[in-house]
């Protein structure tokens, strides 16, 4: 059941291609425009199904649509989102999908034309893999969504936002945009600093021995240095707050480890899998 | 083409199940025998087809076999291979599947029965879970498996045991105990120390946003924590010299950060690329 006629996606790589993808083989609204400035990009998702029809304009994709989510890079997305209601109509509900929200949505409220209807998301899904020839409808099912509404969002578009993001099978998670960039700091940008300072102290002489352990600790270090920069640059703070915590409890493994003190490695061992046997996966 | 025409195991968990389902299914040896002490894993190892007999006797295992590998945790290596040696053939050839070599080694030259054929193995191969249950023939293939023959190994043993994880589809690798356990300190025992301190650092509160990239990054702190805590332990010096470099780097990603330095971030952002994707997997 369409819960939009049109919705415009600006960003056609892993995150707006397979919301388009979901979107586009669920019936989930009637018309799916993937807007873009490269055309070989729009071709792409064009061909996979990720959108109905493309344009490399907002004006004319985003004055269409009753629902845009804007999915480009998080120091791109105030600018885009301006741009996105200025042209589109009064009553269109825009979202986002970056990373971090505290510094967007304030940005947004202070400067975004008046009456424009923004709610910030942040689908927890995603992989070290860009681009639409990885997007897959079902990026999101049983994966968290956090949409962060503020004092000033009126609650019909928080209500419309959870819908959406629902119809994709997310769970749905609201919080204010602090609390959501304190959270994702601890559980998704520290993760990435950390696997990046694995993967570089790494003497390439031992990279042969790279066992799995290693393979699946520096994973995510194989991701876009540039897209991780700008995350990482707009939640500086918080990243710094989730290291230092981290540090913390890495210096308590080294001095067990230096005093040979089994009884307490053992303890930080087992509270660190009584945390990872919690999650799964 | 079977290379012994009887082979016992030592331990029947994971990496002995995967050994013992390799051989049989492979057809390397006419009998397979699993050695332990508790009769309901053995059990579990014969209806699986890792093992085609199973005894609780060192003796009467490893009497009637001409290659012997012991697969217990390292703290029990070099009591268990000392045990075999006294019983075996003179000429059968003794190897282990330990995560560290150095101290095995050498405590081993030094105390082991005069004439003792022990050559050290570790495959790099596992998993953060364990059993025979998750026990798979293709455990080895592909993957690097290290054997560390010492001033005092013949030749012929050496060669003997290479052809063995050859023919399990290994690709193996010789090198001096000492380099091994400074290889593996960096590419197995520091990603798995780093794994716990994230689970561990990581608050309770924020376990629910888990993201796949802190789902990789602290995978392997599921693993067992007695088992270990016994190999840090047994790899300390190495540990330790891996984590300092570590800590090194990570210091480093944290300046650019608090001071703001997006060039220098991008950097290290990239040389940790560089050396993940040289990985690959």
């Amino acid at each position: 059941m369409a819960q939009f006629d049109t919705i415009a996606i600006v960003g056609v790589g892993l995150i707006g291609g397979s919301i388009g993808q979901a979107v586009v083989e669920g019936g989930l609204a009637r018309r799916v425009i993937g807007i873009g400035r490269r055309k070989a990009k729009l071709a792409a998702a064009l061909r996979r199904g990720a959108v109905s029809e493309t344009t490399t304009s907002i004006r004319q994709g985003a004055g269409a649509a009753q629902f845009i989510v804007v999915t480009t890079p998080v120091d791109k997305i105030v600018e885009v989102v301006r741009a996105v209601a200025a042209v589109c109509p009064a009553d269109a509900l825009i979202t986002d999908a970056g990373s971090t929200k505290a510094r967007i949505v304030a940005d947004l409220e202070s400067t975004a034309p008046a009456g424009a209807r923004f709610v910030g998301s942040h689908p927890l899904a995603g992989s070290e893999k860009t681009g639409v020839d990885h997007a897959r409808a079902d990026l999101f099912r049983n994966r968290v969504v956090v949409v962060t509404p503020t004092a000033r969002t009126c609650a019909a578009d928080t209500k419309r936002l959870r819908r959406f993001w629902s119809s994709l099978g997310a769970k749905v998670i609201e919080m204010s945009p602090a609390e959501h960039d304190r959270a994702v700091a601890a559980t998704s940008h520290l993760p990435r600093l950390i696997s990046a300072a694995l993967a570089a102290a790494t003497p390439e002489k031992y990279l042969r021995f790279a066992s799995s352990g290693w393979d699946d600790a520096t994973r995510t270090a194989a991701g876009d240095a540039d897209l991780w920069r700008s995350i990482f640059a707009s939640n500086r703070a918080n990243v710094l707050k989730a290291l230092a915590r981290f540090e913390k409890t890495l210096a308590a493994l080294r001095v067990a480890l230096e005093r040979d003190d089994d009884r307490r490695l053992q303890q930080l061992l087992k509270d660190a899998k009584t945390n990872r046997d919690s999650v799964g996966n």
